[in-house]
């Protein structure tokens, strides 16, 4: 029996054991703020495959030194990061297996078929919040690592297994992880790519913007300005913005088939607070795409100016600018280089499983590859089981045989990068 | 000297001591079930007086027996209704001066240049939340009861001193007032009119729109429907009904000179609830003009026909309808008969005090003169003190020399529609 079945076979004597852990831990609700009790599921496994197991609190002093950091609370105390580590025997090539525990809340749970954190299978699908996003992900990858082991084979390079908090509201996370000394020749991140490979990503920005108005009592509305209409003159700007950042993206082979490769999401609007008073005061709050190859900075210029240019639309911005903050999500654009022989190895063996091309695209979302390729220096790839559109969304669910397809690649990858030690 | 001068010499031997008390109820933070510190003071005042004062706790499920009912909330613990009733000697004509004690929340204090609640004189001006809105008005009519206690007079018919509860919320106030059995021949209501004399005033309905959208991961964005956007469809829709309801309007000699007689003000905006996901729910607030002569019936009506046309614009809604809930404010249009003798004695006396001709015009807000009018049957005319433009504003006040005139004239117009019992 070859490598590639002994790996399928173990996976497949072990799928309902694998299932009932993503259950419990999808039935962990960490949101950010509440990662501990899944992290303690994902502690109490590494510890049992015998890996090198270290959980700490990040401690946000040290965070705050690094320029990538941008500040969402001051206290980690029960938002443990996790890192479990397989000792390669000969010094070989490392790897990350990095992904987030966070989710994003459910949302508003009456619009879900079952609790939104289940954990139910239906029809080969499991469901809750987070299935997609990423726990699904990261349970490939924690697959892949324990068929390794229970086939008992021994590496010759690190593989270093990142459990990280926060990333859906900042990448502290995985921050943390790199300030604490991780380092990897390549990082691999379970994201739901629907089993694409993205070696490029886009970083992403949260902005806030503040717009003013003028209050009065609704009777005598004519007496005030109200800031919903400002506002709304500056979300059509943002969409302008956004039409105008896209347009040199489709030249680009790894983006060319995305509706909208870089896109700005406007996800929050509130204006006013009282129903019969002019609201005097608006916020815009959304994610910011930036493309692979430009900076922070150089994106954040690029909002400022369409935010100077509001008073030529609209000469009430000249006296009353609109103004943002930036926070929370703060991820740069990540990737690796395109001839990177890791990304030739998770090509291949992608074939030799699915007998199929693997597609080779471009993230349309910020993910901790950024934090990993920037900060950390470590080249990053995307390669999830978790299906794309189902993200941050109401009856969210991972296909279980993506999941295990995913493992398999992700093992036998793993296995070429790492090599085995001769001893074996 | 004749009683002109009387009551104007009453008044300004008491200036101070009228100012103080107004500065210590706009010190009390009255909004919405927080009443009870200020209706204290009121009540405490009234007892003073000699009056009869009827202090009561409005019983919920008394008030769900009327069909002018919307209910906000189930305890009126801490908001206290307070009527304190001067009795008639012979049976004459009655009249309830109706003033509400809750005031609209100060909305960002850091825009006020004193505290909201400072109650600070400045150049003749008295600030604070409610100053104008209707405290100042309150203290107007308060005035001239007291002046006409202060001067011996008896009179022929009760004057009835409401100080009512949740106008700027609902009017459960006003119409606990009118189920204890509270009656008179005309009511007056000193909101802040400016001294312009309202024998119309428009209804008031609070509207909650809802509009759906379809949420999805902010980086694959064009997967969803964005709910902010469709919401703007809404707000469109409704300014384009304001535009068509106010037409007719231009033709009443009692609005024509109002640049939106009936005005709807929205007022809320709220969509979203993360930056990086599409919103797939938004709620617009407002406030919606009640002509008068028109039915509650007939505008809500009106508003159910815009969004079912919603359809037509955009065909999202014909799927996904937005919807509305009436709740809050719910006011029916008030007044009186434009041959109302209040109305000419009203207008005498303020040309005797002021020796130019009041201006008629109809409110572009409701009141609880709607209540008063269609819920007790009682006929209601508007004329206080307060600037219209400084309700629910930054900066809020009531000019002193205003409110002192309106007690002026208010004392006068009391003292001709009860009149002095014989035996003075």
């Amino acid at each position: 029996m070859n490598l590639k079945q002994s790996i399928r076979e173990s996976i497949n004597t072990k799928k309902e054991d694998y299932i009932q852990l993503l259950q419990k831990i999808i039935q962990q609700p960490s949101t950010t703020g509440n990662e501990l009790e899944a992290q303690n599921l994902v502690a109490e496994r590494l510890k049992n495959l015998g890996l090198d197991v270290d959980v700490w609190i990040p401690d946000s002093e040290k965070l705050k030194e690094s320029t990538f950091f941008n500040p969402r609370r001051d206290n980690y105390e029960d938002s443990p990061n996790v890192v479990g580590t397989l000792k390669g025997k000969e010094n070989g090539r490392s790897l990350i297996l990095n992904g987030h525990i966070d989710v994003v809340p459910a949302g508003d749970e009456s619009k879900w078929t079952n609790n939104p954190y289940s954990g139910k299978v239906i029809d080969g699908k499991l469901y809750g919040r987070g299935a997609t996003d990423m726990k699904g992900g990261n349970m490939s990858t924690l697959i892949a690592l324990e068929t390794i082991i229970d086939l008992g084979l021994e590496l010759k390079g690190d593989v270093i297994y990142e459990s990280v908090i926060e990333e859906e509201t900042g990448g502290a996370g995985t921050l943390a992880a790199i300030q604490r000394g991780y380092k990897a020749d390549i990082a691999l991140i379970p994201e739901p790519s629907e089993m694409k490979i993205f070696p490029k990503q886009q970083g992403s920005l949260w902005f806030d913007i503040s717009v003013k108005g003028v209050s009065a009592h609704g009777g005598t509305r004519y007496e005030g300005v109200n800031a919903i209409e400002k506002g709304w003159v500056v979300f059509q700007e943002i969409m302008n913005l956004e039409k105008k950042r896209n347009k040199p993206l489709r030249e680009d082979p790894l983006y060319r088939d995305n509706p909208i490769p870089i896109p700005i999401n406007i996800g929050q609007f509130n204006g006013g607070y009282f129903p019969s008073a002019v609201p005097e005061d608006a916020t815009i709050q959304g994610r910011y795409g930036v493309a692979p190859g430009e900076t922070i900075e150089e994106a954040k210029e690029e909002f400022q100016s369409m935010l100077d240019n509001l008073k030529s639309i609209d000469e009430w911005f000249d006296l009353h600018p609109a103004t943002v903050k930036w926070g929370g999500i703060h991820l740069p654009p990540g990737g690796c280089d395109l001839d990177h022989p890791m990304l030739e190895i998770l090509k291949t063996k992608y074939f030799e499983v699915e007998q199929e091309e693997a597609i080779i695209a471009g993230s349309t979302w910020g993910t901790d590859g950024g934090l990993l390729t920037q900060a950390g220096g470590i080249p990053s790839i995307i390669f999830g089981p978790g299906t794309t559109s189902m993200a941050h969304y109401t009856d969210e669910y991972v296909e279980l045989e993506k999941m295990f397809k995913t493992a398999e690649i992700t093992a036998l990858s793993i296995i070429e990068w790492c090599e085995i030690a001769e001893k074996n």
